[in-house]
């Protein structure tokens, strides 16, 4: 019989699904409809290949998202996230399959029941983080538990940054995903729970506070702490953990150097500046420092934060063009909508710059009394500017799910993220064979050299 | 005729105004009702005066609050803030009076046509601050004005402290007014005008960057920035000015001890911690640093601010007891609501401790070529446990607006804020009579000394 996928909101970094889907329309009998508010390039690239349509789809049009919803066999969401809700009422109601790369919410959560009164299933957190990190994860997790072993640490981070290039970049960093959430990262307080006590760090320190790590053949990174890691150890089932901490990655250096934006103010979004429309670049970091006529804004800043004038941090602000007397170009703005605005004209990649994921997680545990650590890692690179490292990484993910939700190969009905075995080892399996591996490597942990 | 006075939300602070009402009632023939959620002590203190009815008032009763409400001549209310609405709907509908020593919100404002139709006026920020800082405030600059003088810049600070005493009290700080206020204070994104230029502080900065006053006879005090101060643009029509600064006075060494809270994320509100029944003050300040079992909490605190652990600063934690292994008390609680709570234990005044309010404003202008400064201060001391400073510098300009509106000598009506001559000129003068004067320095700037 023949099934129908229905694709909603699908932006460029949504290609590398559409190809995966695209390869088992025929074999399997499946259409595949692609909807979104701006369907010109999609036609142009995709509305041509058999078995697939191209449609323009309004989310706000009760009618139509209505229609397409209940004569489709699965629905695959890439809307921003505050949307899905809107699609999961439908499915929810009519027992549609649904499945999207984003985080549960409670508002998602509560179709539960609904969802398995009809039989069908909504895969929530299914790209790459949300995603990836849970299966790679609970893989590990799942095999330390069955052997018995008890777990006392672990650490994960993820980071989408840019593939080492030849271009002087001070950064190594460029906007490879949504830039507004990396220019707002880490806002809000973190929490995470360290040898048995729980740690909270002000938005303000959390870029003062990275770990160093090292992944062989790829080089050092920093990392930074995600928001709440203590939601995981439900989610993990990790509720005798003594450390346990999320965060992301970014080349070193690059935390030090954002902390000045931090620092100042730069990020905040709280608020609209004044007389944006005639603000340079310098003026727009010069509003952060006190007024002082005699000094320059470089000087005024160093100063201010307790740093040195010839500073990487300082070339890497220079670098960015932050203290030209270049209009930013906007009518009006928060500093954090200022800033990101400034950021793109440095930092946009070029054609030919590729982006790069890295995944590593930590798992610390007891054999008996043999303090044990294995560490677990990923590193994908992007292939062109269609297939990004995050493109294939967030959508192969999501293409397995609907494929094995198609083929009724998961039991589960339901809200589920991917921490259940039923699903994590089937994807990671196929991501495995499409070259998409986690390194492992393990050691043994002498208590004296933990220090 | 007799008129009714009806005070609504009379807590300890209303002490003041109460009795200098009282002194009024015989000779006016008014009548005063005091309503409160709780009459216990009320009815004890002034339940037997003359003209007084104290009553039991829940502004949540609509039948009640309308009753009272429409019976009266003049509602003076000093319940929270946000309550306000409630009382204004009422009195704008039927043409009653009123007075409050609270910011004029939008909600308010927009009553202002309903009271004008009905020849009602609604006095707002009739208070200290706001309220007294209006009033000497406009004195001068409308003088300045008058004159024909060009106003170039103009500050002006406010704060609530504790009276010179004997005790040794590193902070030279305690609770006078609202503990909660005091610990949430700076919170959210400071602005001010600078020199033609705008200036914003985020908040983990805004108590680093103080002000250094001098007040003859009460020596020296530091100043912090207060959230917004371009709001005062228009409610002072000084569009011209160069330079626009508000702030709230500390005795010097309290903003860059209470800093280390701030940066230690101790002030957030925004999360509840986690085990809070079992938590010492010790654990508290832990649990914002990072993990070391081997270095104590006063050297892992010194080495992440950077202080020495000889400082005042720590010397100031240190007689707060934030080191001590004592249980905080609570059995849940935000960061703010903890800190709070312990610092009650040491900033709670003693019965013989008086109180003190501050208010300094400072005036430059040009005559001519010749830059001049004007200071204009005011040094207010409790009388004892009822009447503190802060009772009487907030009771009395609200006790003698309200026996101005019942005398029926404001022509205005509608929402008013005390900017104008017609309100602060006959308020001040009586102030003034009862020895609640500002001084006022006038200063020669040379431009040479300006620097």
């Amino acid at each position: 019989m023949t099934k129908r996928i229905l694709l909603v909101g699908a932006g460029r970094s949504s290609f590398s699904l559409i190809n995966y889907l695209i390869s088992l329309l025929k074999e399997n009998n499946w259409q595949l409809c692609i909807g979104d508010l701006d369907v010109g390039f999609l036609s142009e690239k995709f509305g041509s290949a058999e078995n697939v349509q191209v449609i323009s789809f309004d989310i706000f049009n009760q009618e139509q998202k209505t229609k397409e919803i209940t004569k489709s066999d699965l629905v695959i969401s890439m809307l921003p996230a505050k949307f899905h809700i809107h699609v999961a009422e439908v499915c929810a109601d009519h027992g549609i399959n649904m499945i999207t790369a984003s985080y549960v919410t409670d508002e998602i959560k509560a179709l539960d029941e609904k969802f398995k009164a009809k039989g069908a299933i909504c895969v929530m957190e299914m790209g790459l983080d949300p995603g990836l990190d849970h299966m790679s994860a609970m893989k590990v997790l799942d095999r330390i538990k069955d052997k018995g072993y008890k777990l006392h640490a672990f650490e994960t981070f993820t980071g989408g940054l840019l593939a080492p290039s030849t271009e002087d970049n001070p950064w190594q960093y460029k906007f490879t995903w949504n830039p507004r959430n990396v220019v707002l990262a880490g806002q809000g307080i973190v929490k995470f729970i360290q040898e048995g006590r729980f740690k909270y760090i002000p938005y303000h320190k959390v870029f003062r506070r990275t770990e160093v790590i090292h992944i062989p053949g790829h080089g050092y990174f920093e990392g930074y702490a995600n928001r709440d890691s203590l939601k995981y150890v439900d989610s993990y089932e990790l509720q005798d953990i003594q450390t346990l901490y999320r965060g992301t990655l970014r080349r070193p250096g690059f935390c030090k150097a954002w902390d000045i934006f931090i620092q100042l103010g730069a990020t905040d979004d709280s608020f609209k500046m004044e007389r944006v429309d005639e603000m340079t670049h310098r003026q727009f970091i010069n509003s952060f420092l006190y007024f002082n006529p005699h000094d320059s804004v470089e000087l005024k800043l160093a100063h201010y934060l307790n740093i040195d004038m010839e500073s990487e941090e300082m070339y890497k602000l220079k670098w960015l063009g932050l203290f030209d007397d270049e209009l930013v170009g906007l009518k009006e703005g928060t500093p954090a909508q200022i800033l990101e605005h400034i950021l793109k004209k440095k930092w946009t990649p070029r054609k030919d710059e590729k982006d790069m994921i890295v995944m590593w997680h930590k798992f610390d545990f007891k054999e008996g009394d043999q303090a044990r650590e294995i560490q677990s890692y990923m590193v994908v690179m992007g292939d062109n500017a269609n297939d990004t490292a995050m493109a294939k990484t967030v959508g192969l993910p999501l293409g397995i799910g609907a494929k094995m939700i198609l083929n009724g190969e998961f039991k589960l009905s339901g809200v589920q993220i991917p921490t259940k075995r039923e699903i994590y080892k089937p994807v990671l399996k196929e991501l495995e064979a499409m070259g998409f591996e986690f390194n492992e490597r393990e050691i043994d942990l002498m208590e004296t050299a933990k220090g």
